[in-house]
């Protein structure tokens, strides 16, 4: 089904001693996918003429399309350019546009133009230049052996920018139009990717081929993209997707329309509509909340205080939770996460309160209260709910899931929700 | 230098299409690199049979050592074991220590010996076997081409389990003992990555050749490494560590011997050397500092109540901050960051705060506070101490930083350095 043939040529010292992962590619891929091209094959390689030289010849005679990325900048260790020029057999010449580039680039900063910016200007005689708005080194384009070469920057600002708003187009114009995908993709939480695939299968044994339907994992919440040809018919896929939004009901977080959000950013959105505050009291998740709340730009319009209350002392001190209360249920008990709750309602004044109290472990676990026991209460001066969560994994991840739960709770909680989550599966 | 040429193979549609980052071989290169050895052409492909057999035979014709990894699994998408097979042609034969350990591990988990799992055991006749002490699915390792093949699975967790404690060994005995490297790792904080670079080149022109040094940031830390081969001196390695402490002095957080460490771990372990207890009053980090502290294990007996006051009444309310004092100087003041660290000392009863009032962005810059101001105070009942960073990036970075200044100045405090730091550059 692939219109194209595509690889990719990744270089650099750093890509192959493990000292940075590649998340290039990655990025390149989902760019690509957008238009319905999958990668076939990637080569990662140091930097080494001899090696460039002999790879760009390699794949250059296997494909349609390669796209080549790093080793454009001014340093020595730079010579993508040097190794088009002795695979083509086009010199490097001074490149009139690429000179106009790094000097307008050189002006705009206030940076002499020196060998090392000027290095970037000598190109393969005859070959096209992409633009680069964000950095000095332009990106390179030509054809051989039949196949197009793309050579792009290794820094992902650089990157992100020349493949969405100049590569992309380009490959575009190639892809006919009915092999063109269009996805949409739902924000989806507290349901699990095989439940939620048992799910889709029971209720939609008739699901049409034309829309392909994919998850990714986005933790802590999953993705769920619908995938179709441009030409599969739009009152189709309109159809589909509402009956899949209708089955998701309130596990859906957003429908990505310009970019995906988190749950915190969820939460904020819907206290700003209602114009009501947030308050949290946390101990297992120690200000986590918190932090992944005012995170988010804008918080402080609806979030004014956080109480980290990690020792049963400060639960009284901070929180007016009952000594007597913690001594006799224990400070991971229902009565003491409730009361926490409205310690915390009632000192900062606020609409909504989140409380944490459990046991993130690797220690303090007991038979009765292993390690993962996490006791939440949410809610707002009118009720407070409260449920005791058994979560797995290291500390970090307990934390982690506690805090998502936590602010879930809230936002259905806003939105009125009736339906239960299921958020440990 | 380099003493076997390596390869690697990865294998999995998911890392074509960018739906996963692959960090599974940078996990590998970094094992391998401790030996001395560095990975040279690293080639991914999707999963498809033909792909597969024609990439391990090109490049088992090429290298000493190929590494490939994924598609050991019980999926049908799982094809390694084939491709061997078909490249090697040693037929797939059900290998008797793959069997024993299936069965062995299905039992253990109660699960039935189902047609998958046993697909696992099927593997290229005459083959050896790896075993995966956290997986299913056993490693195969066989010569075919004069190349030896290494096969491990996909799972993150199983593979670095096999590379370290299977894989490792085995080609540690490969190299010759004066080819090996030792690695001696330090972690520093309040120097770049630069200005490192300089001080050491203008202390130490006469830095010995045998000593390779180098860098790696791993946020906000900057990880210094010295290796040497083992065939260097050892008193001239211990002569050079020793000089290198001694410039880098208080900047050094941590010499790695086991594993690396956070700052807030750091913190931790000295306030429990000195049985002292710390409190945090956050706005702009709005709980960051409290969450770094209590994802640490054990933080408990160091941290009992963090203050998240993110607006000026709660700051008042909780933390008795006089309202004239943000009224005359704002809440990104000196006065005020002062204030919010005694009183955040006062309500925990702690011996050591932190306090942090700045504006993170993108919003709420004036000319004269830009974003990127951040106030942060910190000391003990004894002092208070005060300083106004000027940071840059995005929100999250300028939080992100901020937490990270603030646990480096206590943590100074706690050691009563008297040296300064340059957080900035």
């Amino acid at each position: 089904m692939n219109a194209l043939n595509v690889q990719l040529l990744m270089t650099g010292n750093e890509l192959l001693s493990g000292d940075i992962v590649d998340s290039n590619s990655a990025m390149i891929a989902q760019a690509l996918k957008a238009l319905g091209i999958e990668i076939k094959r990637k080569v990662t390689i140091s930097d080494d003429i001899e090696l460039l030289t002999q790879e760009i010849e390699n794949i250059s005679q296997q494909t349609d399309i390669l796209i080549i990325n790093g080793g454009l900048g001014p340093t020595v260790d730079d010579m993508t350019a040097q190794a088009i020029a002795l695979t083509s057999g086009k010199p490097l010449a001074e490149h009139p546009q690429a000179l106009k580039h790094v000097k307008a680039w050189c002006k705009k900063r206030n940076s002499a133009l020196n060998s090392a910016s000027l290095k970037q200007t000598l190109l393969p005689d005859g070959c096209s230049i992409i633009a680069n708005s964000r950095g000095s080194a332009v990106g390179i384009m030509l054809t051989h052996n039949n196949c197009e070469i793309y050579c792009t920057p290794g820094v992902p600002k650089e990157l992100k920018v020349m493949i969405n708003e100049e590569i992309i187009p380009l490959l575009a114009q190639k892809i006919p139009p009915k092999m063109k995908l269009e996805v949409t993709r739902l924000q989806v939480y507290g349901i699990g990717e095989s439940s939620l695939q048992t799910l889709i299968d029971n209720h939609f044994p008739d699901w049409p081929d034309e829309l392909e339907l994919g998850f990714r994992a986005t933790l802590p919440l999953l993705e769920v993209k619908l995938t179709s040809r441009s030409s599969t018919a739009k009152a189709l896929k309109t159809r589909w997707l509402e009956k899949l939004k209708s089955l998701l009901g309130d596990h859906i977080i957003n429908e990505i329309s310009s970019r995906p959000i988190s749950l915190a950013e969820q939460v904020l959105i819907l206290l700003r509509q209602k114009n009501q505050q947030i308050t949290t009291a946390e101990s297992c998740t120690g200000g986590l909340i918190a932090s992944l709340l005012t995170e988010i730009s804008g918080s402080s319009q609806s979030f004014e205080a956080g109480f980290v209350t990690y020792s049963n002392r400060i639960k009284s001190k901070l929180l007016a939770v009952e000594p007597d209360v913690i001594e006799q249920h224990g400070a991971v008990s229902e009565a003491t996460v409730l009361a926490m709750a409205q310690g915390a309602l009632a000192k900062a004044h606020a609409d909504v309160v989140i409380a944490v109290s459990g046991i993130a472990g690797p220690a303090g676990g007991t038979p009765d209260k292993p390690v993962g026991t996490v006791w939440i209460a949410w809610g707002n001066s009118e009720k407070i709910y409260s449920h005791c969560f058994h979560l797995n994994g290291e500390r970090i991840y307990i934390q982690q899931h506690a805090a998502a739960i936590g602010l879930d709770l809230i936002r259905r909680l806003l939105i009125n929700s009736k339906e239960k989550a299921n958020y440990i599966k």
